[in-house]
């Protein structure tokens, strides 16, 4: 359970990390960008908001494009923002080195099948292994925590809130693939890493966590409209539709001419840490 | 003089596009970026701020990195930054593929020396071309302007707007070269563009620039103090010392624990906005 530091740089008064470690479920080297508010550098233990990045991404994405540091240092939250799939020697990868699978792609799934199983842990490897490392390397009140993500990162951000009730004061997506069980990024993913047993896979599509009685208090969404994979992928209607059967109170912004960019994503992200520190007590 | 749009993505209210021409100058395709603040996109003439990058930057790093455009759409600023150099098939390139020598690293000069001279017309490219191909292509108000620049930038920053009084209402620069003819840097860059004869590098040097009589109404440069380049490339004591002799007020503000990134640009950026916002009357 060593952590290595990579790179550090002050920013915003803070530090922004970058980390590294072997970690015990992708049985690979990974990466992580941790953000340290001042608060945190004064040695004070703080919340920690968790970001999920999207296809393609790793941990380096949000950390250099979102702008999000600015807004985390007045609030004193701590971020971290984990790669999206193992990497390395060895790490399988798509046939076709496609960019929705694989590499760049691992979706939040424990995978069950191969050749995937051996180093595609990334539920684990979210929910437990890297909270374990957080909470013993850094300044992080574990008991106050909230989860965000974007697109790929957003159906994680959700379904892990979802599945681990009362551990986030708070959840939100950017334009968030709301039921990979209904779109072909996610049956092309759920397919590869789960297999062809469709029940095996509502454990990672909010929509069937929720109609199969998963609850969180609330969330916030923002969804470009002049978003490409806005019709074909991404869905909000069917978010909206189970939050609203299910008594979720859901926060669907639409935001007008808005893509799927982090030009978006820094566009509403104090937004979304404002909505997060409110449920943790910090505003 | 046709520019065409290579991408726009909506962005805090306003739109940030990427360009691309023929330069006249430089021979070859160039790019540049613009973010046109929600003004802008109503139709009014906004003032202009211009933003030169460093070494081995293109026009995209300020634009993905920096977070400006959340001020900007706020003060209602123009945001231009230009690439560093031509590129492109037959544009000659450092022999060695240095960083700090032909591609990325233009030095915003007019080269004068073989086999450079052809494509390496940066300072005509930034001072005269672009700003008209702005004007016509863009909701530009050129009465008002104001430019800064990171390292190599910053020091483009300073001499052009040293070497064009009254073009601009306010000049800074984030831990910029201070004088190319007192660091490592600056000797490989001038000497290679300009030939060995050191009078001709005085037009490109802040502080000779200075000591040959040229003025600005005031100059805001931050430096961080864990800058790796600071003491070796940087030296902004030459600069501090030029405006004292030379009566030019100087906020100079040494910012403490930053280094060279992006992340120290970031934490900075908005008092330079307003810096600039002020002296364009706009604040």
């Amino acid at each position: 359970m060593t952590v290595e530091v990579v790179s550090r740089a002050r920013c915003f008064g803070g530090e922004q990390r970058v980390l590294r470690h072997h970690s015990r479920e992708t049985g690979t080297e990974m990466r992580f960008a941790a953000f340290l508010p001042p608060q945190a550098l004064g040695g004070a233990k703080v919340p920690v908001v968790w970001f999920l990045a999207g296809l393609t991404c790793t941990e380096e994405n949000f950390t250099v494009k979102a702008g999000a540091q600015r807004v985390a240092a007045e609030l004193g939250l701590l971020l971290v923002a984990p790669d999206t799939s193992p990497r390395g020697d060895g790490v399988p990868d798509d046939p076709d080195k496609a960019y929705d699978f694989g590499l760049g792609a691992g979706f939040y799934v424990d995978a069950t099948q191969e050749p995937w199983k051996q180093n595609y842990r990334m539920r684990s490897y979210v929910e437990r292994e890297l909270p374990e490392l957080v909470g013993a390397a850094l300044p992080a009140d574990l008991s106050r925590q909230g989860i965000m993500g974007h697109s790929m990162g957003g159906h994680g951000a959700l379904t892990i809130a979802l599945r681990n009730p009362g551990r986030f004061a708070a959840v939100s997506a950017f334009a968030p693939i709301c039921s990979p069980l209904r779109c072909p990024w996610g049956e092309k993913a759920l397919g590869g890493y789960l297999g062809p047993d469709r029940a095996a896979w509502r454990d990672y599509d909010a929509t069937a966590l929720i109609e199969d009685g998963a609850r969180v208090a609330d969330i916030l969404v923002d969804q470009g409209t002049a978003d490409g994979f806005l019709e074909s992928q991404l869905k909000p209607e069917l978010l909206e539709e189970a939050c609203g059967k299910a008594g979720i109170p859901l926060t669907l912004r639409r935001q007008e001419g808005y893509d799927h960019s982090y030009f978006f994503i820094a566009s509403f992200v104090e937004d979304h840490l404002r909505w997060h520190a409110r449920r943790l007590g910090l505003a």
